[in-house]
């Protein structure tokens, strides 16, 4: 039986009117004799209505009843997807995890699916009938609604892809791929037609709009590929596959970053072992993202310079923070609220030297100033100016060939 | 165990901020000592937009997908009240038909209950929590949900009492009881403490807004005493109950009346068998409901004459109808369209004699004509001009005591 699983975003479902668009895109997967299973989210807009009624009645909603309460807009979404189906003559119904059943553990609202009973579902593929499985959902062993926490409707599909032994789990969406570059900066940023889950995962920042992070992690664990499209617009879209599936010759495949950091700079802090997590245990506290962390080498032994980044809207928050923290001895404290991040991502750099010489040397002909490096296996991250950004992100996608 | 079944409409739970006043009833009982089961409609308006939705999908939505639909709304109203309560600090929580489960026989959107688990909620109970059950819905020996067309919450209560055995069923709406005629015609209008099924059955004019005809009739095969409260403000309702606990001295209970009749006297027709059945043929098919029906016994043994009563509505397409009939044979047509029908209902008049006298003596002291009249056990009902309906009622409503 060849399945494949279609997965509906908020937007895709967003009307009436794009509910009937959706179906027909489901229906030309029947047309190609697949076995369909559709899972879905709720109409854009309804989740944030019913949390908005939830936060009405308490300002510390119990998670049991909020799980039943948001369970609600995909109940409502997918009812209307399989009456469309029906009303255009294809058998369908729609499938609430208690039904299935999807099986979670892990607290309410965080749940992670488990197990798929794959029973009925299999038997109502083979009478010929589409499946339209409530995204988001299930049940715990109590018997009661729980939601998923983590990727929300991608982790549904991947899951039901998973179980059922998809040949293809397609993910459509409002965006019809992955970029290199965001293409509302750099007008040349192209369509990535393939790229591997470690190097989606590094393009979070562009990658976002696409596919939950978590997902694309389930995914990789469950040698899954997903083909991202748009629900709105013909066309392929992009494949997150593995990366022995990928003969491309690039050796970067998108050149990614953020807009709002700021940087801190702590000088001549006392150094001693323990410092840094005296240091970050306020922030963690506080709930304070910290990205990069630089620790220059002290040239006495005593004191150190150590530099991080944060996102600009939580510097004064940090500022004060640091000030206040009597566990730490520092000298003086710099800040800079106009800094970005720019990063080059790749598999390609694994196996490929020279690739940092190549980041910094087309920077530096630009007279672009870098401030701090990071690297991972598949990634160069650097800080520069705000005001080189753009110009940043041009040099590299052109240096590393993504314009064409 | 002293089990209280509390049903709210629509209107009850409409918003936020009924939710949370119709929590703090529901906490009173609490404090009473009863084991609360709550079953609640959906927010008022929820329904109709989720039916509006369904429409726009299909002219003729699934059946099946329908009831999924709808019954989300339910879903959501039940765990927001659940959701308040535990906010309150009480133990609480949301039942889906499902989960119970609540076993229903019957076509989708049509069903009825049949069965209720008590297994699960009697534990719940048992165990100091609040059970909140999604009124209206239920599950089918297919697994899936089912919506009950008649009655719908008010439904669910009464079978939840009946199952549970409550000492009490009380129905929070959006009026305080039944009155003795419609307060907003005639100012006298005393609300009714007391009143039996079959009272309440006759009165379905005025008791429509109260609850649907079905679920008074379900309850009084079960014998569950219903008490109609209002949600919006304090104090005692009307209780629906046996006609043996009922020990007031009125003789008539009410005076109901309908506005938009219209006659339709068939002058001449051929009498032979099968002829009122034939007249009548059409008129069902179309889905007109014909209400009062007189035939004056012919004189020659050849012909008849033959009234009825239909809406005012459906006056223009019944004469049509009568017009194109083959099968019947008559010399004229009168039509009436300014006609209304005043009626006394009480089971006093079983006992009484001399209720039809008194009533059209009353009639004709004040010059009201009466054109039709018919009866049942405890209920007479007179057709007269429209012009004469508002006096009419004024005056058997005195009549008969029922302004004290």
């Amino acid at each position: 039986m060849k399945i494949v699983v279609l997965k509906f975003g908020g937007t895709s479902v967003g009307s009436i009117d794009r509910i009937k668009k959706v179906s027909k895109i489901i229906i030309s997967y029947v047309k190609k004799n697949y076995k369909v299973i559709v899972t879905s989210s709720a109409m854009s807009g309804a989740t944030n209505e019913l949390i908005k009624k939830s936060k009405e009645i308490s300002n510390n909603f119990i998670s049991e009843e909020y799980d039943v309460l948001v369970s609600a807009g995909e109940q409502i979404s997918c009812s209307l997807i399989s009456g469309r189906l029906n009303h255009l003559g294809y058998k369908s119904r729609s499938w609430l995890g208690w039904q299935i059943p999807i099986f979670t553990k892990g607290d309410h609202s965080s749940s992670r699916i488990q197990n798929i009973n794959k029973k009925n579902i299999l038997k109502y593929l083979k009478s010929g009938g589409i499946s339209v499985v409530a995204g988001f959902q299930g049940i715990n062993f109590n018997n009661r609604i729980t939601t998923i926490g983590r990727g929300g409707t991608d982790a549904s599909a991947i899951m039901l892809a998973r179980f059922f032994k998809a040949e293809k789990c397609i993910i459509y969406t409002d965006v019809d791929g992955v970029y290199t570059t965001d293409p509302n900066t750099i007008k040349k940023a192209k369509k990535i037609r393939v790229i591997s889950y470690e190097e989606m995962l590094e393009m979070a920042s562009l990658g976002a709009k696409v596919m939950q992070p978590h997902s694309i992690q389930d995914a990789r664990l469950n040698r899954i590929d997903i083909d991202v499209r748009s629900s709105f617009k013909k066309g392929e879209g992009t494949l997150i596959t593995k990366r022995k599936n990928i003969s491309s010759n690039k050796i970067i495949r998108g050149v990614s970053f953020t807009k709002n950091d700021a940087k801190i700079t702590l000088i001549g802090v006392k150094d001693r072992p323990g410092v840094a997590a005296s240091i970050f245990e306020p922030l963690y506290k506080n709930s304070i993202n910290v990205d990069m962390v630089v620790q220059n080498i002290s040239s006495n032994g005593k004191e150190t310079d150590l530099t991080f980044t944060i996102k600009s809207e939580d510097l004064s928050k940090t500022e004060k923070l640091v000030k206040k923290n009597k566990k730490i001895k520092l000298r003086r404290i710099i800040v800079d609220s106009r800094v970005s991040k720019v990063s080059i991502i790749g598999v390609g750099m694994i196996t490929t030297p020279g690739v940092t010489y190549r980041m910094f040397n087309a920077l530096a002909k630009k007279n672009i100033n870098i401030i701090v490096i990071s690297t991972s296996e598949i990634k160069i991250s650097v800080l520069i100016n705000r005001k080189d950004l753009k110009k940043a992100v041009s040099v590299l996608h052109k240096e590393f060939n993504l314009e064409n």
